[in-house]
């Protein structure tokens, strides 16, 4: 039987997610890709952390142990930060695998330069994951772009502030309480700064105009506003216009080719379409030249969301028959 | 230069947006997939009816002209009605070629037998113009269904209903009066009964169930209901309210296997997610197990909008290789 080989490196929220899926969908992939896939090893920070069981699976914090693997051609990365992940990727892609990442800081930065690298190896990048977690933002653009040019992306990029600023509203929950209850329902980094601050959205939105516009505004010139400066009596006050807050993370591209990005709260109405955006949910809209205004809508993180994506991103790297070595 | 011919059946507004987009971007799609395209015949029904130039373009009103010409490997079809859809893209196929059709009375009916006869030749069916318009529903389902199981597919996915029912509220228009309006624009069909009976709808609930569930509900348990019974006291009513019409299409799979599916027109409130949904727009909410509710909105008619996603079913297949003569 034809077996790929492959490793997740980070096993947090998202790493254990991609494990159970590759386990259920194992015989369903089997049969629609003509590939078994087996997870060969794990890497983790720490050996001595209680986790769920994985039989057979090597679990090492030495990614050495990693790329040691017999046949390793596919690596899972969900890890949190720009070190040691970009280095690891380096590292994998250079040996020969294809790479699937969920770590919007790293690729926000790294995006040309890993696929550089990647083309070069004549290898994949999947990084659906990274932006809008379980909305398949990445491959509808690239999709669309074959035929269609981009004028603007705008979206709620950021899950956590949508769940707090949702939270605040319809429980009355102060911000720190909704905070804890994002946290506390897997929503949130440990680190709430990333997500609170705007700068979670503004990894997203980076990757966003990379794949959409070829090219990223300077990290400078782009206005950052986080929600962690509105409070319970701005949220109410709204609602009793008939407003919500909105976190929204936004870029245009000018007549002139000049892109122009901002991210911050906006308050909207009900005919605005994030009005309607509940929760964790992400929105991304995307204005086209031919298609017009598409919208994306669907949970912005949560294990299964955003492991799915992962999945479907190795699914389609087969569908490529992307120079893998198949064993018999 | 390797170059593929394609032919195009029906010239009214699909037609046409296909003939335009493939001249507009032959260079970049030249580019991008290594190919070039042209557009080697048109099929039309009355050949002294004015329409634009096609400088070099042979143009006929007989199916046998169409398959003679030298090297045809791509057929959009864009006609309405199952015949003599049907029988021509059955011999297209016998001949080869891959088929892209946005007629979705026929493919409904036809869907099963079309793809298994595509097979046997080793050609592609893009259908991606069949439901929702320019909103790239199917694509996303084939690609969710990868990884996950749908449970239930809700949607608009009539943009002219939608379009009558935003402009009896919004204008005061009578029905009448917005569905002069709608074709006026070209949103509906020249005769409008399947939009406004709920059988347009209807048939693009059962493409999706095809792919999603692959099986259809027996037709004939289906209720359809259309929008002509609403009037515009009714629409104001519910305004009053703080209610909207919206049209639904509905399929559900239950635990036990069975689907149920209906159509026709539900009030709903400014927390529904289809009560943003405005004009020509189209909206597909699919629930899955691993992603959640992921919600796709976008224009769910109009020339640009569905030819734009005919020539992206186009790039796809030839991302695929698949099989094409390449005469250099």
């Amino acid at each position: 039987m034809a077996k790929l080989r492959a490793a997740i490196l980070g096993y947090g929220t998202v790493g254990q997610g991609i494990y159970r899926i590759l386990q259920d969908k194992r015989e369903e992939l089997h049969r629609s890709l003509g590939l078994d896939i087996e997870v060969g090893a794990i890497l983790v920070n720490d050996l001595e952390k209680p986790r769920p069981d994985t039989p057979g699976v090597l679990i090492t914090d030495n990614f050495d142990d990693i790329l040691a693997i017999p046949g390793l051609q596919v690596v899972f990365e969900a890890i949190v930060g720009e070190e040691p992940a970009y280095g690891y990727l380096c590292r994998a892609i250079d040996k020969g695998c294809h790479v699937i990442t969920a770590n919007k800081v790293m690729f926000s930065r790294y995006h040309i330069d890993l696929h550089e690298r990647a083309k070069s190896k004549g290898v994949y990048i999947g990084y659906e994951a990274t932006t809008a977690g379980g909305v398949p933002v990445i491959k509808t653009l690239k999709n669309l772009l074959q035929v269609n040019s981009v004028q603007r992306i705008q979206g709620i990029l950021n899950g956590t502030s949508n769940y707090i600023l949702t939270s605040m509203r319809t429980d009355n929950s102060a911000f720190d309480e909704a905070l804890r209850d994002a946290q506390a329902l897997g929503y949130a980094e440990a680190d709430p700064y990333n997500d609170v601050s705007g700068m979670d959205a503004f990894h997203k939105l980076m990757i966003l105009s990379a794949l959409a516009f070829e090219e990223q505004p300077e990290r400078e010139e782009v206005e950052v506003r986080g929600i962690d400066t509105i409070t319970l009596e701005d949220v109410k006050r709204a609602e009793q216009e008939g407003l919500r807050y909105r976190h929204v993370a936004e870029i245009v591209r000018h007549p002139d080719g000049r892109l122009e990005a901002s991210v911050g709260p906006q308050l909207v109405g009900p005919d605005h379409p994030l009005y309607a955006i509940e929760g964790v949910n992400n929105a991304v809209a995307v204005d086209t030249n031919y298609i017009g205004t598409l919208t994306l809508v669907g949970p912005g993180a949560g294990m299964y969301p955003t492991a799915s994506v992962m999945v479907e991103d190795y699914a389609e790297i087969i569908g490529k028959r992307a120079g893998f070595m198949i064993s018999i």
